[in-house]
């Protein structure tokens, strides 16, 4: 009797771990890590063991029914396959590409493991993110003149001189923490230098705009993402990225207010008030048994079948925006998206790097076609359809339709209060060759599509959000923002009429 | 011992199962319509699966003892009764008064399964629910012209005309996405359209206003609400109820920031740290046992028994504003609740559908009377008893008027300077028989109550929310939104000045 | 088998309860409240019968190891150590002291327990805590002329008199509900006072300011603080206080907004994902296994050990500033930690009671040391290191640092555009002799270092939180504030001159 107690106790104590029972070795050269790692950063250790890399190696995964599978290489170099994914397995990877490789007790060893690192078991993924917008997040920014003076415009540094407002290149610093923390910023490598750690000092690569993971982070290696932006950390989780909070890291209220509105939304509701029963680590992920109301990664980038685990609904995706027709937020007017990742190459009308021209008109050859946009709404509504009747989804969208363009006409109105203003020289900006984006009337300007069409754009986009749609960032701040215009345009054209006496 | 462990394995495997041990079936009916729809609409059916409709029939429900039933029919249509309440149970109800009835492959559907169908098995909730002002929601604003202006002021769309700010009718679209997602909207008819579907293209009611979930909504069948709104979906869920982010849906900052307040209370932080350990499923619900904070549902519906789950706390109600004594929201000033869940009747003594003047004098005859506030306020304090002393709760009601008195009188200055403005033509508005609500300065006076006075009285009523009666619209906005009414008034009679020359 | 059924049933049963398995005994008198309470207050009892209070006395807490121990005391007085810590155990104690004693049912009981009471058991935790700006928090606002210039201008009542905004003292209610939520009232006894409860007519206390749970509660026996702040009510749960929602009450937007900080940081993001496989409860806190992400508790005040259990990381404290070595927030520039808890004895340059002058400088006699500083800071990496390399944990306090030099200068700038303001007699502030708070000039200054440098300060302080520093109350506000202090001296300039026709 007593031995039967001591065989079911372990048989209930293992029931957790079942799934880990295949037999799996560490490479020696993870066991030299860990022997260290484990006393001096023993979070990161810790954070390794719980995931699947500490207990599963990749000729295992390879086994795994197609539609189960979470690597997507064919095959895996031999030095790599038996063992499991270890420290040094992706640590020492393409050294020779990585500016960032340093001698470190005994191994060249990389302190950034890249997107083309990880592309080694995941090319499929690293693939098809290399032509996403999220891929080119930096470049986006930085190539682009007219975003760059935004982004100073916002993070410069002001001084008052004689009454003035002057503003100061940012620093690298605010640079990284503002729009470059989710965008990703360039990681440089300046030699080495000496830190002091808790074994004493040791020899490092010097780096710079590090930490960083926004996702289109420049890599010592030239390769552009980050990986651990989504899948945090030595976890790697699935998990993780499926739940709403690591979107949320970047896609939040005032200006991408995603966050907010499914916080809002009823499929948010059941989200929190159901979660804890669902699956959140399931391959494939099956609509209505893992899970009762989506997350972001649901809709937009995760592979979906029916509860049978069969029937595939939407294909994976790491090209987030590759499901998307239209093109919300972040810009004056929506518009389709994008063909590629790379919107620095986009030239409207008049010249200037945008997607649309200040009055809306679209630059239709850098945008998808109307026959694209059709084939990925209709890709979509298959999503929405596993939950909702077909009608359902089509009102749906008519009502986004809908909404996008009266939210486009609100901005317009603002541009023309703005163009007056200008006219009026009450504010000097495109017209003075000046910066539109630093006098009090143009960021209200600003205000009115980054922060207020967007919210309501948003709250329609997402199934509901009634007050981002109304009071909170909605049309009752589209409503007041232009009362606002109108009445510091008739404020300052009498302020002026001092002045020029 | 093998024939032990499997015996053993199945009885561990059955008991979270255990409640659902009753023998059930599902009517023939129902089983059509899901050979077809656990095809098309996995995310319907797996939901439904998982509710207690799918686990139980009515004549099983009808069996609990009374303080555990969570149905209030005394019998059940004999058809009914001993089938789980499936599909075609719901959708089929009261045919002939459902304008969205239709052929569905044989068989007579309404797309909508309104209030008036589900008091087949829950006749008090929904009788108590209509007496409600949610079940209102919609005619309250619509039929009251006061609101329907403000509506449109905010929600209409603006052109921008010879330099001047045109607002034109806002759209169905707009309205069910905005004011009326929470309200709700009049679902309408227009005979049939077909849908490409799936299966093909089919005939369906053509539904204006659909989906839409708010409380209010008035279906095809002219019932009011949507019992949808608080147990979402197939699910039917009471646990979706009870927590708070179904309520937060709607009541949530600026204009009621019950959520918000409730986020930063202690009941929140409780509620937020140790609801994982809590049954938001036992009925009826045991203060201490069940719960150990209480939720929005706990103090304004719930069934409530002490731990012995017999002695009664607080009886089940359906007419959320009926545990109330005093409006805090909504509206210019606090005033006792409206005796009809119709508010649209109110008239005030200047004539208006409004429960206040504009300076705050109650229309007494629409609200209940002191004893009927005296007896409410004991009934609610009995629910605080039961975890705080006499004194404590006495204490927090005496801090809660005095926090009425004090924010509706800083409503009353913001009305004075908006009277200024209307005095010296600065604005036109009530005087000039113009729209009061249009104008910066009225915008001004509007935040005042609406955002910043309700923070804050919320914040006192809610146990306290520090920063939204400090910070965040409460205090520190209600004095900053004054001076500014000063500073805009000062300069629009500036800048008049140089239009009269 | 039966037999062995049934044990193994119970061997099932008990495990989770294993913790508890001590033999324990509740006090006579304890029986005797609980007879009672458990009827009329039965929220309260069943909170306390989940707590560790309810099943450990004294005696065995003191036999556990020295990192295990849940207790400071060295002895604990005989009559307490052998039962367990029950209503009358605590709310006994000190009854001379207590101004809140009374006679109630025979027994000598005070209202609150305070922290001279907890320091039975827990002296170290009350001594450290002692020290704290949390337990000075009252003083440090009602002993400081400026900050309750500051507390009156914002929460002080306002009436329009003759076209002028006048202020009457705020009541006591809206102080206690307000910043005295927070920052704790004084609780002040008035005699006997009856109250009807559910078991008829008693007296009882007549208490002022009460309810409250502020951090520096002035308590009727004269001590300073609310142990109930963070350990809230009967349960004295260590869980609670570790987890970010209790914190959250204080510390969030637009003045502290350490919790919407948290929550956009990637340490957020992994705790809302990953939070429900943690364990909150385990004394001492194992880094990485206990947990994979910091909570405000880890960083500010717990005792962290290595996974092992016994490699100390950082002690525990309950002085919260005193791992910290700038402060950030409250005030108008950043400036070294203070030496002592009560902020109120320090003297500026100037003469006024602040830590730096209007222009920035410090008053560096007040204020801890650069040794200190270093010390606290390299303390302070220590943590950060269990889970990041030593350069990333240099390279975020290099951020940090520069940050907090730009937000700085920007408060500068806002600074001396108020001077501007003030010098033309826009505004009546310092140099006229008054308060520098009450005109909107003023509250913009305000909003750029309360609400617009803080955000931005945090958003760098606590690893990343992308909109707080730029959008939600960071860069963009801190910038367009700027625009928007110089468009209102514009106006004024232009008002001010029609007047002085």
């Amino acid at each position: 009797m007593g031995r039967f107690l001591v065989a079911l106790t372990t048989f209930f104590c293992l029931i957790p771990f079942s799934i880990y029972a295949q037999k799996v070795s560490v490479s020696k050269e993870t066991e030299t890590c860990l022997s260290c790692h484990r006393i001096y950063t023993p979070g990161i250790v810790e954070d390794w063991k719980r995931s699947l890399h500490a207990v599963t190696s990749p000729s295992e995964a390879l086994k795994k029914p197609e539609l189960e599978k979470r690597i997507s290489a064919k095959n895996v170099p031999k030095k790599l396959s038996d063992v499991v994914v270890g420290c040094y397995e992706c640590h020492s990877l393409n050294a020779d590409k990585h500016k960032d490789n340093f001698e470190h007790f005994g191994f060249k060893i990389n302190v950034i493991v890249s997107p083309n690192d990880c592309s080694t078991c995941h090319p499929v993924e690293v693939s098809e993110y290399s032509q996403s917008k999220k891929a080119h997040a930096w470049g986006n920014l930085k190539k682009n003149p007219v975003y760059t003076t935004l982004v100073e415009t916002v993070i410069g540094k002001k001084e008052i001189k004689e009454g003035k407002i002057i503003s100061v290149p940012s620093s690298h610093f605010t640079q990284s923490e503002t729009c470059f923390s989710c965008h990703g910023a360039e990681v440089t490598v300046n030699g080495l230098k000496e830190v002091d750690t808790k074994i004493g000092k040791i020899k490092v690569p010097d780096l710079k705009n590090w930490p960083n993971q926004g996702v289109g982070r420049v890599n010592p290696d030239r390769s552009l993402g980050s990986c651990t932006s989504c899948h945090p950390r030595h976890a790697f989780s699935i998990e993780v990225a499926r739940k709403p909070y690591t979107c949320a890291q970047c896609h939040l209220d005032p200006d991408v207010p995603a966050w907010n509105v499914y916080k809002e939304s009823k499929h948010g509701n059941i989200y929190f008030s159901k979660q804890h029963e669902w699956d959140f680590k399931a391959v494939p992920w099956k609509v209505g048994k893992d899970f009762q109301s989506p997350t972001c990664a649901t809709c937009h980038n995760s592979l979906l079948t029916a509860p049978d685990g069969k029937t595939v609904i939407v294909q994976r995706t790491h090209d987030f925006g590759s499901r998307l027709w239209v093109r919300l937020f972040g810009l004056v007017y929506s518009h389709p998206q994008p063909k590629h990742g790379d919107t620095s190459i986009i030239k409207n009308k008049d010249g200037l790097p945008l997607p649309t021209t200040f009055t809306g008109e679209p630059a239709l050859e850098y945008l998808i076609s109307e026959a694209e946009q059709s084939k990925r709404k209709a890709n979509f509504k298959n999503i929405c359809t596993s939950c909702h009747s077909t009608q359902w989804a089509d009102n749906h969208f008519a009502k986004l339709d809908s909404t996008i363009k009266e939210t486009d006409s609100m901005t317009l109105a603002a541009t023309l209060l703005l163009l007056e203003a200008w006219k009026h020289n009450l504010a000097e900006g495109l017209p003075h060759g000046k910066n539109p984006f630093d006098e009090a009337i143009e960021q209200m300007w600003i205000r009115q599509w980054l922060f207020y069409a967007n919210s309501t754009k948003y709250a329609s986009a997402m199934t509901g959000a009634p007050d981002y749609a109304t009071f909170k960032n909605g049309w009752w701040n589209l409503t007041e923002n232009l009362q606002q215009m109108k009445d510091w345009i008739e404020f300052k054209l009498k302020a002026k009429d001092i002045k020029s006496k």
